[in-house]
């Protein structure tokens, strides 16, 4: 092992030789992780084989010498967390997750990439036991894990009291090349670095090997000294040598200042006599020639899918895990007792309700918005509604990416974690994609609801996260301001107009795009209070102004679409409108109403919410034959289904090309979307 | 100036201070650009001083005394290439096309930001003469940047003869602290490092301030160290100083194995009297008190937009230009002499015509095809459109990330430019986001037309960089495998049921999703032979039959939809789809014909191009009244819009929430996707 305090030389010094005997196979605890994992991956006749050969000795030494968990209570609150972050490498996971003592019968690891096995080819959380996050996409379970991290700093910063840490656990992250290559990793690491999660460890499978070959052709980093860079202890290590890894994870460990790399020297699929040290082990069977032969040469004579007993005894966490759960669990009882009302709170965050006040706070907030009825930007509004929330949603852990107050995040109460660690807001810095995944990883952990910011045309950055937020179903908030045209000046670069429908087309997210200060509270509401997946803010750079409401208005608003105003009379066409566009459709209905035309306008602020309403709901708002004008400054592809629905015609004003650089007050007019123009809709559509 | 030999020591060494005395900012050079940028921001009431004050030493030195270029000609092949990746800085940039001799009259400074000038809020390619790329969304101009220099260094290696080089240019690029934040920024320069792309310079204006303060809270990067990781040559210097530039500069083009980074510490909004060094300096007008100290302070009396003949001769880069270019056609005359036809092709390979004898190779190869018939994966049949088309296009620049043998991208007489600096590939490494962003560099550059290759689902880590191929009209190819739940294991994190879809949205880009071996090929041909924007080829992992269709039919594939196949008999129903799901309508076809219902099959490859067509023609596809399927294996959002178009009922057979791991025969049933369910769908919408 190459501690951190070496130089830059020592660094990059080389290692000492990998023991190549068969007998540094013999290991049965990791002869037992190989030979499920060539097994299950040649019964599925699918799989990667690679990475869990690879790693096996870091595994067995990790999972069996220094993680703290569980086996019987995956939801332990304090268990130390495990990502693998080359989640490719699931059979790994599934063989530690089984050996160990989870609820993960052998019978799940035959049926590997089945049909609705709890063993998916890629790790997904929820489906199986002690899968702490979902992996798979490169890169991101490492910023997973920086969540996981930065959550438990947070939260033991915000309970823990002396001589009784209530949350004290850390989080171990495997990851491969891939994940080192993707800028995600940069994104991440620089900011873990910076923050000092000292509890983070992380261990590179320095195998030299990716899918097109020996990586050294197209990725040449020097990885020690770049995560040096970033203010990490660095570590070098023979990834097959039992010792030197126990040595390195102790040291990672004392070092509470500094996240930790451990770079693992290792042979992708070790122990694969002709195969190992080639990329073609990394995602396909081995074949039953070379799996006996790779038998042979680990001493592993056991029929497939079966461990003696003494294995699973070598393996068995359980009684360990019951010991340091019940320990825990005297240390929170009497923390109890010394902070009744810390303790009691310390369990509502964990079960991610909201406090019991959290209704009056919010129904005085949406009062006084719609008394005051102000012309407001969105953006404005929703720094309100955190300013009036947030007292009561301690759990909420913030942050932008380096746009605070262009995003209007900030509110009285906010603190950088950087300022003090009991905190409530991260500044993440231009890193939208990390931020998103730390955020999930936020999520993941329990105990915070975590927001993130930028300007929507920058979810683009952090798609893929934004993606896997829906796919967990965790309860991340996304403030993405500055939408469409509306940000003016700044240009085609800046102005998101195919983001809101495509964001909508991310099954399991909820795009709220609100009109006003009220429905900016109601949007707010709405992702705080879902539990089962996350939601997306879009918020206007411009003043908007406040529409009137009764107060059964207002609470349709929940609902993702309502009537918001009808003229007196026939009515004749339904203007549907959302966000910024609302006040231009109740600008064209009072043009209408004096052309004798009366019209019901429908503010769709979500539209998956109005989607998930029963039929009868949906028909009530949208009469059977009649006409109707969809208005939104974005791509109008996604509205032009709503006229299937029920038979009228539908003419959709939208923008269905690139924005342009001019003052806002420009815009609308060049991109047709005025009051004149709508009313010329509304004309058309009525023949 | 710290040079690259210098040892980390060395490089982490202070600077000497900065001088601070108002005669520092005396050079009149310099205050003719800060002072064009304060009234410009000053007159919009929009836009970022800071960057242009911070930078104008640096832009004077570069400008004046290195870039090579001809503002007569903005179009001159073998310029120097200047990106500015902090593109918000767009007034410096402006700035400097006025004064070295652009056509960027003053008239249009004076409109900075407004509606049709040529002067938008960030730079933008194609609107303005000598704005090399369209920045702004951070990190992506620096790896255009990397794209520029590879197309430079590849085509040369192409064409160059000895002591003829008729391709030799440099690419410059600055950015900020936010572009080196961003993931991209890691992807772009670790493989620039591999590469060793020795004309490529960069200049980071290090002025520890980003958007919301001071960046060592968020940012404590050792940017010297983690370069020099990459194998970059790293200096340092005070970035006000214009004699360590200028020598920096010169030593930064004297290393031609390595890219190189300089490091510019300079202060932000630098003349600014009581603001410079705040990041209130970034995006906010400085206001007129301040601008007039600041003009009193470097001793700059002119009026606003005014600047005496003596400034303009200081910088008129037109002479010097006009004598470069002549050399250059000079140089290309006597190679044109020497090398005929290598001059004729490189004359072609400029001007982005497709070889003469395209259309021939083409034919040959789509007869084939059609012979053939062949049951192949969408993937493999792009593989072989690649064999058969690549030899007569060789300007092809393509590349994966790192799935070169899953994406089927390679193909013979593909040759690895690492290995061939004349070669034809790029082993991008697992780097999405800046393989794209490059390669919209290869395609700005001209003489390539670069195509680059992922899983589909990873088009969301590159999403914003095909947006900007898309809003610049640039000629990228995107190869996107493992479509939908026809990947099978991999499970719901590989599976893109979302992203057709998605990608559809983005104005400007064309999707493809072929069907078979012929309209793989025509998907190729369209991207190919389409000079105004980027083109998506969505491709299966799994096989697909090959279906029978006239020379007519094959033909009509470009137009984006087509009459495939029609039963006899008066049909009754219209069955849309697209990609694999075409196969499966045609068994629907099939049974539905034994049911006696007849039915018309419009394959659909190209939406875009299908909306694109005449009224007519679309009508001629789907009769009036007539009920439509659609079948995708995708988010069934935009085909619902159909219905209203001719007034039938329709019907969206896809896949609206995250796939799972399964093998792929137990998926299809598993989302409804069985010729069964379409039969059944056709029997609803007749109902």
């Amino acid at each position: 092992m190459t501690p951190m305090s070496a130089t830059a030389e020592a660094l990059a010094a080389p290692l000492p030789a990998v023991d190549r005997t068969p007998g540094a196979l013999g290991w049965p605890v990791t002869a037992a992780l190989r030979a499920l994992a060539m097994d299950a991956v040649e019964q599925a006749r699918s799989g990667h084989p690679g990475a869990p050969l690879g790693m096996a000795e870091i595994a067995a030494v990790l999972w069996r010498s220094h993680l703290r968990h569980n086996p019987a209570d995956p939801a332990w609150p304090d268990r130390d967390r495990f990502v693998l972050s080359n989640g490719h490498g699931s059979m790994l996971l599934y063989a530690l997750l089984h050996l160990t003592g989870y609820d993960l019968p052998m019978d799940e690891l035959k049926r590997f990439r089945q049909l609705h096995a709890r063993t998916p080819g890629h790790p997904e959380h929820g489906l199986t036991p002690g899968v702490e996050t979902t992996t798979g996409p490169l890169g991101q379970g490492l910023a997973n894990a920086v969540g996981l991290a930065l959550a438990e700093r947070t939260l033991g910063a915000q309970f823990n009291r002396p001589g009784l840490a209530i949350v004290d656990h850390r989080t171990f992250v495997f990851l491969g090349d891939g994940c080192l290559m993707e800028g995600v990793s940069h994104e991440a690491c620089s900011l873990a670095g910076r923050l000092g999660l000292g509890k983070l460890v992380a261990f590179w499978d320095d195998n030299g090997i990716s899918i097109d070959g020996k990586v050294e052709e197209w990725f040449a980093d020097d990885t020690p000294a770049r995560f040096v860079a970033y203010g990490w202890q660095v570590m070098r290590v023979d990834g097959h040598d039992p010792a030197a890894l126990d040595a390195a994870i102790t040291a990672a460990l004392a070092d509470t200042e500094h996240p930790s790399l451990i770079c693992c020297r290792t042979t992708i699929g070790r122990g694969a006599p002709t195969k190992e040290g080639h990329q073609d082990t990394h995602g396909a069977p081995l074949g039953p020639e070379e799996i006996a032969r790779a038998r042979a040469a680990m001493g592993w004579d056991h029929a497939p899918f079966h461990f003696p007993p003494e294995i699973y005894a070598q393996w068995d966490a359980r009684k360990a895990g019951a010991a340091r759960q019940q320990a825990w669990e005297a240390r929170v009882a009497a923390y109890e007792r010394a902070y009744p009302s810390e303790a009691a709170e310390f369990r509502r965050r964990l079960s991610g309700d909201l406090a019991e006040g959290f209704a009056s706070v919010f129904a005085a907030a949406r009062d006084a918005a719609m008394d005051k009825r102000e012309t407001v930007a969105s953006r404005k509004a929703s720094q309100q509604a955190l300013a009036a929330l947030a007292p009561i949603v301690p759990e909420l852990l913030g942050g932008s990416a380096d746009l605070a107050h262009s995003n209007l995040t900030t509110y009285p109460g906010a603190r950088p974690v950087t300022r003090d660690p009991a905190g409530n807001q991260v500044l993440y810095g231009v890193r939208e994609f990390a931020m998103a995944a730390i955020a999930n990883g936020v999520a993941l952990h329990g105990g915070f609801i975590p927001f993130v910011a930028t300007f929507l045309v920058f979810s683009d950055y952090a798609r893929n996260a934004i993606r896997m937020s829906a796919l967990m179903g965790q309860r991340v908030i996304y403030v993405l301001t500055h939408d469409s045209i509306g940000l003016g000046e700044d240009g085609p670069t800046h102005q998101p107009v195919e983001h809101v429908e495509s964001l909508r087309l991310i099954p399991n997210l909820d795009v709220w795009r609100p009109c006003d200060a009220v429905e900016t509270l109601e949007a707010w509401r709405a992702a705080l209070a879902r539990r089962d997946g996350p939601s997306a803010l879009i918020l206007s750079r411009q003043n908007l102004p406040g529409q009137p409401r009764t107060a059964e208005q207002a609470d349709a608003i929940a609902a993702g679409a309502y009537l918001l105003r009808e003229s007196e009379g026939c009515v004749r066409a339904i203007l549907v409108a959302t966000g910024s566009e609302v006040g231009l459709a109740v600008a064209a209905a009072e043009e209408l109403e004096v052309k004798g035309i009366a019209t019901r306008i429908v503010s769709m602020p979500c539209r998956e919410r109005f989607e998930a309403l029963p039929e009868t709901a949906r028909a009530a708002l949208f009469p059977r034959g009649m006409p109707v004008v969809t208005v939104e400054a974005g791509v109008t592809r996604g509205w032009r289904g709503l006229a299937g629905m029920r038979g009228g015609g539908l003419i959709a004003l939208g923008i269905d090309r690139f924005g342009e650089s001019a003052p806002e007050k420009d815009l609308w007019p060049l991109f047709g979307l005025t009051p004149a123009a709508v009313v010329e809709a509304v004309k058309r559509a009525l023949g």
